[in-house]
């Protein structure tokens, strides 16, 4: 029985806001790949995404599935373990967070899906298929609710590629088309475009934003840039999610 | 071969900084204890040093050691998993890490170390020892060694324990000493006091130097608070590390 203090106990009172509660803006679905940049979601994107929505109300959500593979991130290489995505995408949403099979639009307004190999293995085949990929029922269904029912969309890192498999003709953005030091996948937008695609070139810490399907889009570490960059173009993107929310 | 672009390809050109280079400013080891909340280190307070950090020089590290124990963040339980601090860090770290035991504090400017349950569990036997805790000798000789050569430490949530255990009289916060639904764990501050510290009562977006052992502690995931107070409070520790060095 935890009693509350004098910094905690104002609760409820007219006039006197809840010390603990957090302002309830747009609830908005996160659904994460696992934990890791090699084998799960980057950790440091899908942070940047939570923060960002920490003001808001952020729902984390993943698939309970097995991941790929996993992924020494010391030596890079895949190991013999067996992990599950939903267990491990716990530990960067501090064991808050629910099975992707639960997720009801209704009662959310916006979804955003962060980047990291695990959107390539775990939610779709792309790291192995490219564009003849399959992206899991469970992921294509939740974007094509959200998308049928008007609902901003965020995505970033790889993650655009699940919209350019699921909506043709969509614009978005992973960063630069070139292949250079600085953007070492650029060949992913070459791939999208082939899938019908519009792709727009951007910076790091710029969004593209498609009106007509409410899609955004940053490229996140898709660019070889410091994290502080990567931070800031997730937190243009989020900031235009919940504006379009 | 990846050959430069126009936006990467400017470098070394007198007037002309290279586009892809990060300013080198002071050099700070960050010491990781595993990855997760439960088992290891806290991933947004890593991930937040690391963002704050970017403008600087961050180098990352972790003890090459068999975890205390895994545990399931769904479940909140242990499993009879196997995991190594050093690989399981490795996923915060995106790969850029080294092993503690090459840390040399002579290259070095600061050390940082976030928090999480990892450090109470694999960098120490505060979770089941408290007061009495054994630090692990890597860990300790760092954290002398800095503290010898009058270099700052920047310490948040739990791992503040760390100092109170090395170095007796000095002062340190943890957040609040009275137990509560915002400071469930404070009392921590109570055993710090009994290792002969100072505990000073700090906000989570607040953190309190101790400038006679160039300490810089904040209370982070201590405190049950939103998230972008979490990576406020961390922020103003990481600048006054680098400001102290």
């Amino acid at each position: 029985p935890i009693k509350h203090c004098e910094s905690c106990s104002s609760r409820g009172s007219p006039g006197n806001p809840p010390a603990l509660a957090v302002t309830m803006g747009k609830r908005v679905a996160v659904v994460l790949a696992g934990c890791g940049v090699y084998d799960g979601s980057e950790i440091h994107e899908s942070s940047a995404v939570l923060v960002h929505l920490s003001r808001e109300g952020a729902e984390v959500y993943a698939p309970d599935v097995d991941q790929m593979h996993v992924v020494d991130h010391v030596k890079g290489q895949p190991t013999q373990e067996k992990r599950n995505v939903l267990v491990e995408s716990a530990r960067i949403a501090r064991g808050n967070i629910k099975d992707l099979a639960k997720l009801d639009v209704k009662g959310l307004d916006a979804l955003i899906i962060p980047g990291g190999f695990g959107v390539a293995k775990n939610l779709s085949t792309w790291a192995t298929q490219g564009k003849n990929c399959v992206i899991s029922k469970a992921v294509e269904d939740v974007l094509k609710a959200f998308h049928a029912a008007k609902k901003p969309i965020g995505l970033c890192c790889i993650s655009p590629v699940l919209a350019a498999k699921i909506f043709p003709g969509c614009e978005l953005t992973v960063g630069h088309d070139t292949e250079c030091e600085k953007w070492p996948y650029a060949k992913t937008a070459e791939t999208m475009k082939e899938l019908g695609c519009k792709h727009v070139n951007k910076h790091v810490t710029e969004i593209h934003v498609d009106m007509k399907n409410k899609l955004v889009t940053t490229s996140a570490f898709m660019c070889n840039a410091p994290i502080h960059d990567i931070y800031d173009g997730i937190g243009k993107m989020v900031k235009e999610v919940v504006r379009l929310a």
